[in-house]
This record gives structure tokens, C-alpha cells and sequence, in this order.
């Protein structure tokens, strides 16, 4: 008697099974070869067949599965969009994994979703009904929790942080990924330094040890530890424009937690002090007294207990 | 067989009597003296009792009334804080307005959350299960309704849009009322108009006409509209700031309608195509293509649609 959860991103999954009590029994992670969005489906098809089998056999059978996808999720269709899986656009993810699953019920939501369902059930906001997590990686986005429920919006896109306007005037470069993305992302990290680089001919710091085309974030982050003078400068634009993101949700959702993840959560989580601070200057000044601003307690497993919390507690699609 | 739907405001109260089916049978507007707290809710205690005998006379008994209240509605304590009344921090509406209702079930809610209710109900928004009012008068806030519930956040005081940070670097006049509010509220144009008017000795426009500390937003509108120069450029700047707000709404709700009200919509209803062009740039590029962005339906009678709706479709608290 378990339950799976599985994550999938863009190179690998993460598969865990789970008491009906939420223990975990055991967790594994496995690669994804690169192939069309077909061939990607029959992988993950595979490795979760592999894995009821598995389980099977070692007395835990699966009665149910929940699955976290690194997109969007068409609830009403049962498709998926992720934008770092080749050919899924509109993946019809739930048909087919229930071709291999049959009576098993199988629930699917995004990655957004899952972490928040993850951090309310296990994590650092556990037993929250009003709490958003904040993901900070390559791109941003966010779960956001209300009255115990994830808002979805009319069409399963709402979360999309990225875009949120933090900063006038509108600049073109937001154009494919919005303003708090473009600035404050970890790839937003890394483009606002090349630009300081780009025009600042006279620098001759750390950052110039590397060809400018190719500086991380994690190379800003480090720089930023050694007082380099454009590191400090991006990273505290960065911390302004995190705090400010904070306040609106403060503001907005008067909530109990604000998780702050993903890949630059990470490096950043030092700075979670210096993001209060930012966001007591700019939030309801009541609503931010009621809220606590911490970081993700499950860290990259964040998906697959939000994945084991969609097949443990949600209705089956 | 009738509800009646109250809205309280700081000098008058609304009052309407509705059929089941949401029909209006009656309704009036009475002013409330000033006085103090008590004193205050003493008025409305009466005035209620006189609208419940005379509609029984009428042959339309109450069966159950909903209040709409200018600020914040403690739900769990049934207290409310409006502070436009004076000494309401925290009144006991719920259990003052009880003594005179006796049995007959009485359910609060404040003006945003009416506002929301009314117009799915019966304005512009009918029928949506996520939409967003966006009240901009002398201040800014917002009702927020996901999947068919509204908003009320860990402690009842989501929703609080005019703290929205919108506008790098942070200034000290925000402290008292919020980046979003200080710049584009009815104040608000007015505040920034009488700046830029004492910074400007050069300026003889028509806005001279008046000392600089009696303008209002009305006569900037006014202004606007005979393109006088520093008019034009503080409607312009709202008008920014109006649609970056839209857009952070469309981005993080994915909702059906965002309903632009309050007293500034209104005069600023004529720009709503500028607004929506604006927040056209900076919201998710797939949400914005599935919302509609509308002037309010129910004008000044939206809180007391929304109260019926509370009278009519809400557990009794």
C-alpha cells in the first residue's frame, strides 16, 4: 500500500514512493536521453512501469500516482506545455501514462503547483492555507496557495511571476519573458552583468576572468562574496527587485509564508535577511507583521512530495 | 420573502431590499450624522430596524441582510475596521447589528469583497469564476475572486493593490500608503499634480486657476482633457502605472475580467483602452489574450449588490 510521485524536468526525473502516511519509502533519479516529445513520453511511460513493477515486487504496490511537469498543466485536457521538453506543446501526458498505469488513478499538476503542495505538507510552510512559493531559477514563477487551495486562473497559467512589472520605463528586452524575469532570474542575473561588462570598459575584476558570454549567476554570486564592485552592483539591484516582488504578494495575498526556492535559492538564501528588510519598505505595513519569509525546507524534492501529495490527497482526474 | 443588501459608507448608507431571484424591490440612500463609534453604529442599528418593519408592513419580510463595510471585515471576530468612520478599529458590527435582527441571519464583508461579488453577480463579471475589481478612488484596493470564492488572505486584509510595488527606487512618501497608491489613486493624481505645479514656476496653465492645494483629480481629468501639458503628463504617468497594475493581476491570476471601478472610473473610464494597451506590454503574453478589461456594471450600487449576494448566497456567520 504506497504512492508514487514522480518529477520530471528537462534531463532527468526524480520517482519516490510513499506510506499512505507521507513517509518516504524509497527515491531514485533517473536520466532522460534527449528525443522528440513522443520518444520523451515512452521514457518516462517506462521508467514509471518499471518502477510500479518494482514496487510491486517488493510488497509496496502503487495505488496511486501524482505527477509533477516542468510547464504548464491543461487540467481540463490533460495536457502538458514545458517549454524544455522538445515537441510538448500540448502533450496529452495524463492518456498516456494511463495507458501503462490502467486503474491506478494519476494526478498531474505543474511544477509551480507541486512545490507549494509540497512545502504546505512538508516543508517549511506545513499546515499553511495562505502561502506562495517563489521559484527563482533560470526562469521565475510561483505557487500560490489560498484558503488551503493552488490558484490555477481561467486557463491554468496564473503564477506566471515572471512577467510581474516591478520597474518603469518598459524596456523591449522584456518582451520575451517580462520584466521581474529579465532582471531578477538567475539568467536575468547573469544578463544584467554581461550588460555592465559590456559597457564598463575600465573594469578590470573577477568577472573578467571568463569571456563575458559565458558568466553564470554562480559567478556573479561568487563575486559578489569577494565585494566585486559589479557583482555587488547587480545583486543588490537583484535583492531590491526580490524584496519588491515579496511586498506585492504580501500586499496582494496577506499570507502566512512566502517560501523563496528554485536553483538561485541556492546561493541567494544568505540574503533572505536583506529581502525582508526590502519588502518592509514597500508591503502593507500590517500584512507583512502576519508573514514569514523563508526558504524551501525540501529543496529539490520539493516536486515530488508536491507530486506524492497530488496522489495521495487529490481527487483522480 | 426578501434580503436586504447594506453599504456603509463614511457619510451614507445604501440600502436595497432584493427578491430571491436577485430582483431589486426597494432601495435608498440616508446619511449618517457624525458622531462617534458607537454612535455611529447606533444610526445604522436603527436605520436597519426602521428598513426591516416597513418592508414586513410592504408584505416583504427580510429573511436575511448582508452589510458591505468601507474597510476591513474581521470575519472571525465579526469586527470591522474602517477608517473613514471614526473609532471603528475594530467595532462589533456582527454582534451590534444581531440585536436588532434577532434570527434573521446578518453576513459582512468589506467594500472590496463586495464589490467582486456584485459585479459576478450582476455586473460585468457575471458569471466569472476568476475575475478582479480594481477600485481606484481616494485609495486603491482590489476584490479578488479565484474559482468562485474571494480572497480574504491569513487575516482578512488581502487585497490591499494600493501598496503594490511598481516603481524603483523607493520613496519616503511611500510609507504611509504604498508605491501604487501615492502615484495613481484620486489623491494621488491630485498629490503628484501639486508637485509637479510647485516645481514648475513657468507653468501659467489652466491649473493655475485654482491654489495649488485645493486641486483635485477632477481637475486634473478636467485639465487632461483640454491637453494642458502638466495634466497630460500625470494622467500619462497613471495611465502607465494603471496598466502595469492590470498587468501584474492578468500574470498572476490568469482571470477572465479585471473591472476597473471607484470614483476615478468614472472620469478615467475613457482611457481604458489607453490602460489596456499599456498593460498589453508587460503582462504574460498568453494571459492577456484571455481577460477582459471592463469599466464596472454596477457603478456606485456594486457594494450593495455585493451585501444582497451576501444576504442571499453566504453561510450565515
Amino acid at each position: 500500500m504506497a504512492v508514487l510521485g514522480v518529477d520530471i524536468g528537462g534531463t532527468k526525473m526524480a520517482l519516490a514512493s510513499f506510506t499512505n502516511e507521507g513517509e518516504i519509502i524509497k527515491s531514485s533519479v533517473v536520466s532522460l536521453v534527449k528525443g522528440d516529445g513522443r520518444e520523451t513520453g515512452g521514457m518516462i511511460k517506462s521508467i514509471i512501469n518499471s518502477y510500479l513493477i518494482a514496487s510491486a515486487k517488493e510488497g509496496n504496490r502503487i495505488e496511486s500516482v501524482g505527477i509533477c511537469v516542468p510547464g504548464i498543466y491543461r487540467q481540463k485536457k490533460g495536457t502538458v506545455w514545458a517549454p524544455n521538453i522538445p515537441g510538448w506543446d500540448d502533450y496529452p501526458l495524463l492518456q498516456e501514462v494511463k495507458t501503462i498505469t490502467g486503474t491506478i488513478p494519476v494526478n498531474i499538476d505543474s511544477d509551480r503547483a507541486c512545490y507549494i503542495l509540497g512545502e504546505c505538507w512538508k516543508g517549511n510552510a506545513r499546515g499553511c492555507r495562505d502561502a506562495i512559493f517563489m521559484s527563482i531559477g533560470t526562469g521565475i514563477g510561483a505557487g500560490i496557495m489560498i484558503d488551503g487551495r493552488v490558484v490555477r486562473g481561467s486557463n491554468d497559467i496564473a503564477g506566471a511571476t515572471g512577467w510581474m512589472a516591478l520597474d518603469r520605463p518598459y524596456r523591449k528586452e522584456y518582451l520575451t519573458c517580462g520584466c521581474y524575469e529579465y532582471n531578477a532570474s538567475g539568467e536575468g542575473i547573469a544578463k544584467v552583468t554581461r550588460e555592465y561588462l559590456n559597457s564598463d570598459s575600465d573594469y578590470t575584476g573577477i568577472l573578467r576572468k571568463k569571456p563575458v558570454e559565458k558568466i553564470t549567476s554562480r559567478d556573479v554570486f561568487d563575486a559578489y562574496d569577494a565585494n566585486d564592485k559589479i557583482a555587488v552592483k547587480v545583486i543588490e539591484g537583484s535583492i531590491e527587485l526580490w524584496g519588491m516582488a515579496v511586498a506585492n504578494f504580501v500586499s496582494l495575498f496577506n499570507p502566512e509564508k512566502i517560501i523563496l526556492g528554485g536553483g538561485v535559492f541556492g546561493p541567494a538564501v544568505k540574503l533572505i535577511p536583506l529581502i525582508i528588510k526590502e519588502a518592509e519598505r514597500w508591503a502593507q505595513p500590517i500584512s507583512i507583521t502576519q508573514v514569514s519569509i523563508e526558504p524551501s525546507g525540501l529543496g529539490t524534492d520539493a516536486g515530488v512530495y508536491g507530486a506524492a501529495y497530488l496522489a495521495l490527497y487529490t481527487k483522480p482526474q
